[in-house]
């Protein structure tokens, strides 16, 4: 099901870097969707990092369940390397699933608006592949 | 040893999104480096990278040896996440490290050029500190 994000307190509902979606599922079955949805779209999950889990361990701290899934389609992140060594510090693009109210946000970064730091208009055609690609499988989530 | 990058073909020796140095040591010595110059800065590495191993198994070409390390403070990212739920589609922060000719170059994020297509001042002061500390990373690998 999907549903247009809520206007809620949370700074980020305007997201000028990201495509988010907010789902009425639990987080674990919306991690499990995002995975298969990416995998869908060509893109192996390459990363997985428990936030929760993390600030747990590192700060003793609780905080909401929240995962960063690091997405990479193998072709796309070639073609981003050929054309710059260092985009690397840019990979891979990220999908996050967190807990958020009564529902659970999923979001994937807008490719576009990352690597347009790197300041090279080769990248361009790769960024808007990726992010038809992250759209279509947040949208399915 | 430290040296400045030299002028090579590479479309990336203008860096605007980073800092990029060149060591003259063998690229596992120089990741082996990296990962204990950021944990004396308090980063944690929690993702890890082999572009080489992924290219050769999902698309069978050879690339240079070329990791992608996720290093996070905790405490930093759970500032920036208070101040931007969504923040974690940039998270964590990349250091690489790459086989370049005779050299390995090995360089870190602009965090802060990174976290401004966030558009978040809060996140400024953060995203400040985190540069200070991987430039010192950087700097002492």
């Amino acid at each position: 099901m999907k549903a247009e994000r809520e206007v809620t307190s949370l700074k980020s509902n305007r997201l000028p870097y990201g495509y988010h979606r907010e789902v009425q599922a639990p987080f674990e079955e919306t991690v499990d969707k995002a995975r298969k949805a990416l995998s869908a779209e060509g893109f192996g999950v390459l990363t997985e990092i428990d936030m929760k889990e993390k600030f747990r361990e590192k700060l003793d701290v609780e905080f909401r369940k929240y995962v960063i899934l690091g997405a990479c389609n193998p072709s796309l992140a070639h073609n981003a390397l050929e054309a710059d060594f260092d985009i690397g510090l840019l990979l891979p693009c990220n999908v996050i699933v967190y807990e958020n109210g009564n529902v659970t946000s999923v979001a994937a970064i807008d490719a576009s608006r990352m690597l347009s730091i790197a300041e090279n208009k080769e990248l361009e055609e790769t960024a808007a592949t990726v992010n038809e690609k992250l759209k279509k499988a947040i949208d399915s989530v």
